[in-house]
């Protein structure tokens, strides 16, 4: 590689990716961006990491990894009620995958690329780097000052509610390292999630608390109770699940297994009418799962009634 | 290691890193940082990666490289003449790390959370992931809206000006290599960068161009010549250099050598008298070593008045 062959990445892929804007006075090219944000507006900003081997396989559709590096961080700001603006991409590339495969870098920002106009996102900026495949994004959304939506907030009675279905990505995951035959939707699932950016700004207003599940529903939900104190108890025959999911029979799968990012988040009793409005809007199933409830600690009811003893919280990165 | 161990060292070291800042509505702890954007100010960001073994020695002292991965993102802010207001920091750490040196990550945000506070930065958020050691830093910073300083901006006539002495970081590095040994002082150059925000901020309303000295004078300042579309003729007897540096006699240590962290900035001449006062408010040398010229390139007068030839632009992560 010659010499200007970082300069030519940058320059090259970089520049243009996702939507112009007209808040970004100075984007991709100079020792930083520079940035308009409105008067009334909050800066919600979140940075997130995957490292090829303990978040994707390293052999991985490069398009897939490049919709799935921002969908991930996407969901933070939908978790927030933030609506997605600017992005910067620190990507840690090994030189022996940019000389196997050329056109690595041109589709991993082509996925990238499609998910940012989605939302009406710019890449602004961004630093690329000689290593371990490794993909960092920090995501910057904006939202009406006092309008965000805290993991804190959750009132006892307030109603639990998820997004979409809860364990396909699980699911997915664990047949295609058995070597299984795993249905496309499911797959989907795993190699490209949907931010639910629509249902988080629908939920401005109306949701006592939010987060999004990355590391698996008891403990992503754990972090609400924790932030809110309070309990909660989960009806696990509510819980929305592909049939697939339903029928493996493992609660593990929707309760301890990450890389849903669907939201979950508490909606106080007298915004139980808004639940199918919030549904179109978020072009996504809402599910009522269970209740926040003063006792601190979550219970999860079997279908026969019995309490399922939670074996662990949820994913960690660093428990492999 | 438990399954809480991965938020256990978030919440532990990443929750009060820096100082405490008024304008940060929410910090470490929830799905996104919310953060407040004067009006009348740009908000300004900037990213950079460094990776072990790539940017820096695998086991290098933690406490240093926790200053030096936020030094290298500030030296950014600085070379926008921003004003740094917030950090994320995004850590990649591989298990074994953490089991031989349990006191690793602890070291590394002291020296992150020296640097920080002494500019006045909050660290507002994080993620911390399991794998290669990697370091992403984003800085925010403020800028009074028009009074960025880019790298575009440079008109024939100004004068090339740099911060500090070159070359120091290079031959520390190379000495070290070579297992040489090498003054206290520049091992520190090379080890605990001061990015020179201070300069950086004085220069608001004088400099018409400015970048920092990450990947070398001749190759940094080939950035500004692109940008600006002109061309500048250096001095090299005039480059400020170390004794050490001056004696080793090789160009490449100047004008190709990264990790300088120094700022190089042109100043149209009717500014020329505030050059002594810039150099005490940023608290280091300020040197003119050069010329902006209509004609494109870059120019090298050796001290016998011939043309240096340029062999290689500068440091490049990729040619390796």
């Amino acid at each position: 590689m010659d010499g200007s062959c970082e300069f030519d990445l940058i320059r090259t892929y970089f520049a243009h990716l996702g939507s112009a804007r007209a808040d970004v006075t100075l984007g991709v090219g100079d020792d930083c961006a520079l940035l308009q944000v409105p008067v009334g507006q909050a800066l919600a900003v979140s940075i997130d990491t995957l490292v090829a081997g303990v978040h994707f396989l390293p052999d991985c559709d490069p398009e897939a990894l490049g919709h799935k590096a921002l969908a991930v961080s996407l969901s933070d700001l939908a978790a927030m009620a933030a609506e997605p603006a600017w992005a910067t991409l620190a990507l840690t590339l090994p030189p022996d995958l940019l000389r196997s495969q050329p056109h690595w870098v041109a589709a991993f920002c082509r996925g990238l690329d499609a998910l940012a106009r989605q939302h009406g996102l710019a890449v602004v900026g961004g630093d690329t780097t000689s290593g371990p495949l490794t993909i960092s994004i920090q995501v910057h959304g904006l939202v009406p000052v006092g309008q965000a939506v805290r993991r804190r907030g959750a009132r006892p009675g307030d109603l639990v509610c998820v997004s979409g279905t809860l364990g396909d990505a699980a699911f997915a995951l664990r047949g295609l390292l058995a070597g299984e035959g795993v249905a496309e939707g499911l797959v989907r699932r795993l190699d490209r999630p949907e931010p639910r950016v629509a249902l988080g700004l629908a939920l401005r207003g109306l949701a006592s608390a939010m987060i999004d599940c990355s590391d698996g529903l008891a403990a992503d939900l754990g972090h609400i109770l924790e932030a809110s104190g309070v309990g909660a108890e989960l009806d696990l025959a509510a819980l929305p699940l592909s049939p697939e999911v339903a029928g493996a029979g493992d609660w593990s799968l929707p309760l301890a297994s990450g890389d849903d990012y669907e939201l979950c988040f508490t909606l106080p009793p007298a915004h139980r009418p808004a639940l199918a409005g919030l549904a179109r809007a978020g072009g996504t199933l809402v599910t009522v799962i269970g209740r926040i409830t003063q006792a601190s600690g979550l219970r999860c009811r079997l279908p026969n009634g019995d309490d399922l003893r939670l074996a662990r919280k949820g994913y960690d990165h660093f428990a492999a």
